[in-house]
């Protein structure tokens, strides 16, 4: 299946669409009006004439040309004739939110899932959901989500595949950028290793996220890691089921079933996968990885600080996430030791005093001395950016870090702050334009940046990227869904944790 | 030396005293008149006569009747005159702000506090500092914090003591309240164990919460554990210096030894001491301890999650920290499944649908089943609160909780949200108004609440509370700054990590 018709579509039919808030069809209107391309939509409603003064069209065949994506806000009952129906337009791919289907513990829901994944490959129709939120596309203003969220400038670099719609909203509501945001459900037809397939090839997408709760096509999901690793492309994974209670919970969430953890490690390893433990650590790593401008040339740090016990708190976090602050040369210190007051001492992590916060210049001159440090990889900024009081210290550093962005070769920079820092939006994105990242809290941050580091010495050249995945009698990836077991996984874990061999 | 003179002052005069913003003088006498006892401060200048239309007296020996602390917004050098000035007028407590003391690394300003401490050690007068920002009493609206920080209700339970200024306010940016609020700089005459002994027998002081860089006075530490210990009064210590980087930083900071850091752990295990990781960990695990009613009986745990997806994540971070989430007792799960959607499952976590979520009565029901569990301890809420259109249900479950809340007999409650929750200040002052706190993420969430399973896991009464602290042919005690050192410790260390002896 070809997702570009789903994910890409030059015209789009709502079936629902209403004005009414608080339904699937009013919200989504809503959403669409305010970003999307309204142009390019179809309204459907047997009920209406008219949706905001718009034309609304009684059913999908009275709409006057083709269309290549169709959102169906109805219940489930409706779904599969308004799938045949929406075929019959050329229709190509569909986002369906209807819940009841094999998150279920019934029969008859997992009956309706497979009898509804069965007429999609009919149709050859590329089906988002089912019991799911449907997906933002920032890149070409497509919307099909279906949740209200705050009004602001969403376009980035970060393709976002989720399991689960509050985890988008989570991310909505922060600072996070995409290129798209896709709540995709139960992924009865198309698969989270296919859309993660999707956002490697894409490219407006910088950084391939991943919530997922089972991978259902090992085969798929290997040559998607396997194409990222040669590409270089990062892929950040927040797969749960590391323990039981989650494994349990998500089976009853998207019918998933979440094999094995410790392959799952294996594999992230070979590859190259950066896997998060939690929504935090994704936000945050995903973050860096799209605003920095360059990736470090190496993972070493220096730390500037301008308060001493900022400096300290930060330099444990350090230490307890293996983060290597190397000394500076005795060049470097000199020329900092010249910029100190009397009493203070050129080390790093630097306590700077109040010596170098009170002009732009002098920050400036400090922070590129300290990033031309043939030791040092990434210039850290360590610093709680408070609202009051320090804000004249924070603007005069914003400044200084502009200038030195300016002057060009600036190695990568970060800010660690030691309590949550985004609230002041403004500074951040001031921040963001330059390519500096605000880091959440010191433990997120310094998991932040060993990520960071394991990722810029990942080398796929020196990795041996093959990796079978056979099955019992029968050949994986035919949309056959499976999951890595802990048994197999044990058995076939060659020696230093690598996969050989992956059956199923 | 007694605390109370300059913690608790009748009457208080400010050396400095200014109308100029960005002084010390000037910045303090704006934080007093915002909310404290301006009426028993005087302010002291001989450049004015008046001070925002108030008397200003020419110099301490002016004032008409006896003081008990002098604040010195001064530089260095008039320091010891003003204390010996300060002393003629019955003062015991002073607040020094100045730097250039221990805290460098020239002999000149080592001699400096070497002479500054025996000055105070003569007039028998408890100082504060030097290189300090001062400390805020809440309960007796004493104020001689010297930054400015954001108008809003400080008042509550937590006692901080911090050898950082810029971490006060950090904290004081956040939610935490405080009953006092310590920036206690250098400690070269009052050390942070006798501040923290001040707030252990405080009675408005629910929980003591320290950043240290180092102790200096062992032998008083260790009587100040015993006591919280006895007291079951909950000490939470942020100490620096698992690193070497973070010893050397605190060394130029603060004049600070940061001591053994093994031997520190098996102290705090000895005497139940929450020694937390950085900031925002201290912060949480001071919150929920200050929050909550009553601690939870036993350290067992029920989650409620609106979402899948978050009820997952949270389950394997709970994993992560070995947190325990019991299957519920079968009348429990008969109980909830009656309340839920046929498709769902009565699990712990639950996973409460939709169904739960939109009826403040029907959630209470729900909340009220898992609370009345046997096997549970303490209620958790999964739960990431949106800005936009999540807001119903926010709301919803809000006034469910405040309903089993009114109830009476409601165990310990806490929300855990996927990402930084706290912006919706009103929701959080709404809920902690019932005793129930908002949890960082989930990383910080579950490390909190495992300090929290081991602080109500801990019982003093199991354990010998002894700790003889010899030193090499002196007694500590007296005023000798020393530092519990690796080798000495390592030697000193009994089985299981638990210390016998500390020498010095």
């Amino acid at each position: 299946m070809d997702l570009n018709k789903l994910l890409k579509p030059r015209k789009m039919a709502v079936v629902g669409a209403s004005e009414k808030p608080s339904t699937m069809g009013g919200d989504l209107l809503h959403n669409i009006k305010l970003w999307g391309r309204m142009e390019d939509v179809y309204m459907v409603n047997p009920k209406y004439d008219t949706i905001f003064g718009e034309k609304c069209y009684h059913s999908i065949s009275d709409i006057p040309e083709d269309i290549d994506t169709v959102v169906i806000c109805t219940s489930k009952k409706a779904v599969p004739g308004l799938l045949r129906e929406a075929a019959s337009k050329g229709c190509k791919g569909a986002v369906v939110y209807a819940s009841g289907y094999g998150e279920t513990r019934d029969e008859e829901g997992k009956r309706a899932q497979a009898e509804l994944t069965a007429l999609c490959h009919e149709l050859d129709m590329a089906l988002m959901g089912p019991n799911c939120g449907g997906f933002n596309n920032y890149i070409d203003r497509v919307c099909s989500f279906a949740f209200i969220i705050e009004d602001r400038n969403f376009r980035g670099n970060i393709g976002f595949v989720s399991q689960s719609g509050q985890l988008c909203q989570s991310l909505m509501e922060n600072t996070t950028r995409f290129s798209y945001m896709m709540s995709v459900g139960n992924c009865s037809t198309v698969y989270v290793e296919d859309y993660m397939d999707f956002l490697v090839d894409d490219p407006d997408t910088k950084v391939v996220a991943v919530y997922v709760e089972g991978i259902k096509d090992p085969s798929k999901f290997i040559s998607t890691l396997q194409k990222a690793a040669r590409k270089r492309k990062p892929v950040v994974i927040l797969k749960v089921g590391a323990s039981e209670k989650a494994s349990a919970l998500a089976s009853s969430h998207t019918g998933s079933m979440a094999g094995a953890d410790k392959a799952f490690d294996a594999i992230a390893k070979k590859f190259g996968v950066i896997r998060v433990k939690d929504l935090e650590e994704l936000h945050a790593i995903s973050t860096v990885l799209s605003t920095l401008p360059e990736l470090p040339a190496k993972p070493t740090f220096s730390a500037m600080a301008f308060s001493g016990g900022e400096g300290v708190v930060c330099a444990d976090s350090a230490f307890y996430n293996g983060i290597n602050f190397p000394d500076f040369e005795s060049e470097t210190r000199d020329a900092l030791q010249a910029m100190l007051p009397y009493y203070a001492t050129a080390n790093n992590p630097l306590d700077m005093t109040f010596t170098m916060s009170y002009d732009s210049d002098v920050f400036a001159k400090a922070l590129r001395t300290v990033m031309d440090d043939p030791n040092i990889g990434m210039c850290l900024l360590c610093f709680t950016i408070l609202q009051k009081n320090i804000a004249p210290d924070v603007i005069t550093m914003i400044e200084g870090i502009e200038k030195v962005a300016r002057q060009g070769k600036a190695k990568p920079m970060a800010f660690v702050p030691l309590m949550e820092n985004t609230r002041e939006r403004a500074l951040a994105e001031r921040l963001a334009a330059v390519g500096v990242p605000i880091l959440p809290p010191t433990h997120y941050a310094f998991s932040t940046l060993r990520h960071l580091a394991d990722f810029i010495q990942y080398n796929a050249d020196e990795k041996d990227l093959d990796l079978p995945v056979a099955t019992k009698g029968q050949t994986v990836g035919a949309g056959t869904p499976v999951a890595l077991t802990e048994r197999v996984s044990k058995e076939k874990l060659g020696k230093y944790g690598m996969v050989r061999c992956v059956s199923l």
